[in-house]
């Protein structure tokens, strides 16, 4: 039962409002959706406040920062005239989702998630939030019927859970069971999602080399200005990860610096303003043999790209914070369309699952 | 800080719509929200449908439950002038609040419930839904700001799980460490709801002298048939029970029949009928000594006080369900009643979490 009057598959991702993006954020995930944008996908970038509140527990902030996403998600790129840039709480039906799944999954399957079982290695006190969000994230992508889910490969459980909630209920509820798949299509109320992982970016590594998080401190702010990009840049450990394998193609290549540059290769505005080492990973790779060992010039070069990269996406951000009400307006009216959107889905739940007397 | 106009403390109680009431469910806690009707409490009483969904997986039978328990509610004489009967599904900012809770609340805290660690020590593979549930309750009843909530004393713990959640919340959300109580109470957006303990019901024994459940199967349904009614006391277990000892008020009374029929001990119509034996524990005790250790005859006054109580009810109900449309039209409007009421408490509590931008 297809609720949505366009033909476009619907295309969802979502970003928690936890903080400021770094650049492993941006080329991570929400390069992503800027690359993703245009007529083929009706693509609903959702701010997951919900979310964000398992770990944030002060109101303003928690405000804040998902105003500040949003103005994130209009600098980097998303035309809100291709992209439905909403916030998670101004759809409550996920809640009443949730709560529906929970009740149809046991504690040992939710329990099997990853960020549980990392919290309970660390013998960490989560909150049940954190517990119980694989179920919220299923409700996030499921409300919309969403198929398209771009995840990094370790978000790929999230959208499996997706599935196997989607599968779930369309068994309990739609009575499916000894259906053919076309008579079942018919009755069940959710699509199956598919991930789609985006396979071209590795993890981002950080200044020190390891993933690049704010948790370690090793992350260059994705609007950062001149003068802190040069400093962290400048900071890079350049004393490991050099190949000493002749045969290796990396051999004398600083690999910290390497892998953040690595992310320009093809950067078409860097390219044309006379950065041709950045046309292939060959020529990145030349480059960085050319300075016969010295790390300085790289660096410099480095810096140099960050900041042409950064400083247009930080002025277009200045611009438009100027006009935060304008941003309000936008996620307000966003969330009443995504809600109209979702709204006779979630009815036909409530119906299924007996709500409706 | 109070969001409702009247002075009237809120009362709030809720069941589950799982399946037909019996006699243990009236007495120990139907009959209660009929005694506490009147003017002195603004009573709301909820059909907890969302809750029900964590042991019914079938829309159309939780669907008729709950439209069955409404009708229960009116038979037995809540007066829906006094009293606000109305399903917890038509207020879906309560799963907004769960979630909320589920945030500030740890896994080891909730895992003390008594639910939880009954299923743990049973080894029972329960749903998300069932471990959660306090959350939802401790919602229930903050929603309502409600300051008395009426429990068996098996339930208290879920009153001191929301008396926890709101302290937890006003001392995160509202900032109000360090304040004097007065400036606190100002800045507070929960009151702490007081467990009011129905002292003078004991459990209630089923046929078996087991506290009566369904899943025992030793139960008297509250609308029973006649000839069912017969049929059940008639299978009262007599041959346990009695006490030998010739001190003890209770020696050669058979308990299993004597504590069902303790049930109607003052009640006012059967006492009116004649049967003064009713009057007080110890004419009841009298009464079952008078038949020289014959259980027939006190079986069959039990059976008809039964009869002679449980008719009226039933007589009601038959009408009350022949107009199924005006109950679910009081659903509805009473659903938009309470919604009303919890709005501004709702939208405050949204502001200071952090979900307005």
């Amino acid at each position: 039962m297809t609720h949505d009057t366009s033909n476009k598959k619907i295309l969802l991702s979502g970003i928690k409002s936890t903080g400021r993006p770094h650049i492993g954020n941006y080329f991570g995930a929400m390069k992503q959706y800027v690359d993703l944008q245009g007529n083929e996908y009706d693509s609903r970038i959702c701010i997951v406040d919900f979310h964000s509140l398992t770990s944030i527990h002060d109101g303003e902030i928690l405000s804040q920062y998902t105003l500040d996403l949003a103005i994130d998600f209009l600098a980097i790129g998303l035309d809100p005239k291709l992209v439905t840039i909403f916030k998670q709480s101004d759809v409550p039906e996920l809640m009443e989702l949730t709560w529906i799944f929970n009740c149809i999954t046991t504690m040992p399957y939710l329990m099997r998630a990853h960020a549980f079982k990392d919290a309970e290695a660390k013998n960490k006190e989560i909150n049940v939030g954190v517990f119980d969000y694989p179920m919220l994230m299923a409700a996030d992508i499921l409300i919309h019927n969403a198929e398209i889910v771009p995840v990094g490969k370790d978000q790929k459980q999230h959208v499996e859970f997706a599935r196997d909630t989607a599968e779930k209920f369309n068994r309990i509820f739609c009575k499916t069971e000894g259906l053919s798949d076309e008579e079942a299509e018919k009755l069940n109320l959710f699509k199956l999602p598919e991930a789609y992982i985006v396979s071209d970016v590795e993890t981002v590594p950080g200044i020190d080399g390891q993933k690049m998080s704010k948790s370690y401190n090793n992350h260059i702010p994705l609007f950062s200005e001149d003068a802190d990009i040069t400093r962290l840049v400048m900071s890079i450990v350049t004393d490991s990860g050099a190949s000493l394998d002749a045969n290796d193609p990396m051999a004398g290549i600083p690999a910290n610096v390497f892998n953040i540059h690595k992310l320009f290769i093809g950067n078409s505005d860097l390219i044309a303003a006379g950065k041709t080492y950045l046309e292939s990973e060959e020529t990145l790779r030349e480059f960085y043999k050319s300075t016969g060992g010295k790390y300085k010039p790289l660096k410099d070069a480095l810096a140099a790209d960050l900041i042409a990269f950064i400083t247009p996406l930080r002025v277009r951000r200045a611009e438009i914070a100027k006009d935060t009400d304008a941003v309000r307006t936008m996620l307000a009216q966003n969330g009443a369309i995504i809600r109209e959107k979702v709204h006779h889905l979630v009815a036909d739940v409530r119906r299924k699952v007996g709500f409706v007397v």
